[in-house]
């Protein structure tokens, strides 16, 4: 057997994947340039890597002619989810550029929102009878394959009527014997789901169930298309990014950071900055409550952002694993006394931990500088009992802030942890001065 | 056409769904009486979507006979993942289980890492010759078709010596005359991945390039394994699940939130929770320098709070920006200027619209109440401008500490908000209270 050469191949790919990491970071009007000095194998690999939305993006800032190729090249789906990214105007433009067959498949998909199965998914699927063999089968197959129908492990096996009766995997067919009709081979058990399933929980069915592909169908049982795992697996991500941007304090972005303009950096982080900074104001308001207190002992102040910040921290702890547990569907939306009764312990028990670091800290600081005088048995009780009651408080705060959220019709993930410090902030001062009012004023 | 009926399926799939959700939700001694009490096709639907970390906790507590009809269920590179997922001495004893050929691939694939390409792949995948013939290839898929090779989308073409040639779908297979050769009609432009590219890495290679499989070839470009796109969807969830824990300012938990017991509990979150209670201590240190201050003007104090939570909720969007970006391939590690130019623009907007909202605030309740007296106008300059300043520089701290992180080796998404507000802290204090000395106490 002759040898064969290691082909060029890998070198190719080797670039497109450079390209692709250099184009992430250029600006926008950059990008125009750099995609049109690409060979035009390579501009189509690395247009159908990239995501919708960069897509719309780059197809908006092109001239109509080079529109019609690059749109053309999409699948309906595909081509949906880009249509449905762009301005109305263009919109319209971009459709007129399709044929007949395939604006009437782009259009059916865009009655459906993008975030659901049935925009998800492509109408295009391979399909077989239940009465054909395995020979008839096959061949029917070929002549789809031939058409540009996408083939991705399953085949689905539809009546006449358009209802989804059973599925077959490429394995079983093509070890199906010739003259065995179909439906004595088929599996009937099938997993599929409806047209307005949301993209998270189409997620979790392919997921849990282990599969490569699941069939859309109307509430008549009958096949709308089939969404594939890679278009799953963008949802996970996007979703992944929204949660941890929510996360962080800020609105979703929408966009790739350096995609993202001023204007838009300015509006999707100054609205929850701001509205975490009259939250906040409330803290001014708790302690000029207190401002006797602190003019007879000065040092309860120095201990305050120590103690606000500790409940904000085990509060945010417990706010992020409630948030993702959600998310994924280990914790469901009724069980928050099984969460909070947990929670209560573990803040306790945090609260416990915390306060004899801080009363080390305090005893130490007393015995080598003799930071406090007189008021340092007293000063160091207070700080370890607030400490406690802080923790405690900021833990079930903040395990209970995403199931309110949740209840109100709220995202869970807004319970951010600099939401759940803004939260626990102020009580946590009162907590503070009333245990000194107690203990150090007596 | 006889009238097809609807299956029973469905509501198969159905019940299949209700009790993984049910499953998570159960103690760790109530999930085996549940496991078996399953009839024999659900557990193995069931058994076959969990994690792998769930499967691998379930078979620790199943007895030895169960074990054996569980693992030998399993391909081989889950079955590896298992394995890798209890301790020593099980792992010993679920490798005698195994039949010596399965045992023999398990084996090779414990000498990867779990978490790379190598630990990931499936070391059985569909490969034909590229001296084969349309049909005889056909011919000798079907060959292994009946012998459970997995069949996703592509096929292998590999020369004798194992080296990697070519791809062929199985849509370009079916299409292939009978007597065309496959190295005819075959793909030489492969994207492969090396053995130990990480799982990260990894789920980029496949969304990027929108594959369903990926080879993995060794340095020569002999085939070691296939990694399939439903493995990638795991790994995409469970590290955006551990990046988001770390944002919450805790270890990542590794089990889900029901299962993880109250010793690990206070472990992931006490460490991280100490430490940083620990760099709060400074604010204390850096507040007793202000006392005199403090002393002089108590109002000083009411605002201490508000000023230095606005530091650290503008530095954990930033933080949380940066860090998500960097996980997606948006920012590289060198981009830190890049970055920063456009953080300490966005900062200072972001600094004086908190800026206008306290000044209101105060003048606010100045007119209203009469709150500050004379020192009106000298507290609402020092609030003023020490939010610009605080915030200014939470936003450059915040954007900054994932590039340092990074630097230093560790995960940028431990600049969690309470890291990052931990960090800016103190140095707010230290903004403020210098404003305060020049502006309000001359």
């Amino acid at each position: 057997m002759p040898e064969i050469p290691v082909t060029a191949g890998p070198s190719a790919v080797d670039r497109l994947e450079e390209f692709a990491t250099e184009w992430q970071s250029l600006d926008r009007d950059e990008r125009v340039p750099a995609f049109r000095s690409l060979d035009p194998t390579m501009a189509s690999d690395f247009f159908l890597g990239l995501e919708s939305a960069d897509r719309a993006a780059l197809v908006g800032e092109l001239i109509p002619q080079e529109r019609r190729v690059w749109i053309r090249l999409l699948p309906a789906d595909e081509a949906a989810d880009l249509i449905q990214d762009v301005d109305e105007e263009l919109r319209i433009s971009l459709l007129a550029l399709l044929d007949r067959n395939m604006r009437a498949e782009v259009e059916a998909l865009l009655i459906y929102r993008e975030d659901v199965a049935g925009g998800k998914m492509n109408p295009r699927y391979a399909r077989i009878s239940p009465e054909m063999t395995g020979q008839q089968a096959l061949a029917y197959l070929r002549l789809q394959a031939s058409e540009h129908i996408p083939l991705i492990s399953y085949i689905y096996v539809v009546a006449p009527d358009d209802r989804l009766v059973g599925i077959i995997s490429f394995r079983e067919l093509i070890l199906t014997p010739p003259a065995r009709p179909i439906r004595e081979v088929m599996n009937t058990d099938v997993v599929t789901v409806p047209e307005d399933l949301d993209q998270e929980g189409l997620a979790q069915v392919i997921q849990r169930n282990n599969l490569l592909a699941v069939p859309v169908v109307d509430p008549e049982g009958r096949m709308k298309g089939v969404v594939s795992i890679d278009d799953v697996l963008d949802v996970v991500r996007e979703e992944a990014t929204e949660d941890i941007q929510k996360l962080g304090g800020l609105e979703a972005l929408d966009t790739p950071y350096f995609q993202t303009d001023f204007r838009s950096m300015i509006r999707k982080r100054g609205g929850w900055l701001s509205i975490l900074f009259v939250g906040e104001m409330f803290t001014a308001t708790a302690m000029s409550f207190f401002e006797a207190e602190i003019e007879k002992a000065v040092i309860l102040a120095i201990f305050v952002p120590l103690i606000i910040s500790s409940g904000g921290n085990s509060g945010s702890q417990a706010s992020t694993l409630v948030i993702r547990a959600m998310a994924l569907g280990e914790v469901g939306v009724r069980e928050w006394w099984r969460v909070a009764r947990r929670e209560i312990g573990i803040g306790l028990a945090l609260g416990v931990l915390l306060a004899t670091i801080g009363a080390l800290r305090i005893s130490t600081w007393q015995l080598a500088f003799g930071s406090y005088g007189d008021v340092f048995p007293r000063l160091a009780a207070t700080v370890a009992l607030s400490l406690v009651g802080v923790v405690a408080w900021g833990t079930l705060a903040g395990c209970s802030l995403p199931f309110i959220l949740r209840r109100a019709g709220f995202d869970p993930a807004s319970a951010s942890a600099p939401f759940v410090a803004t939260a626990v902030d102020v009580t946590g001062l009162v907590i503070y001065f009333s245990v000194a009012r107690l203990i150090l004023l007596g």
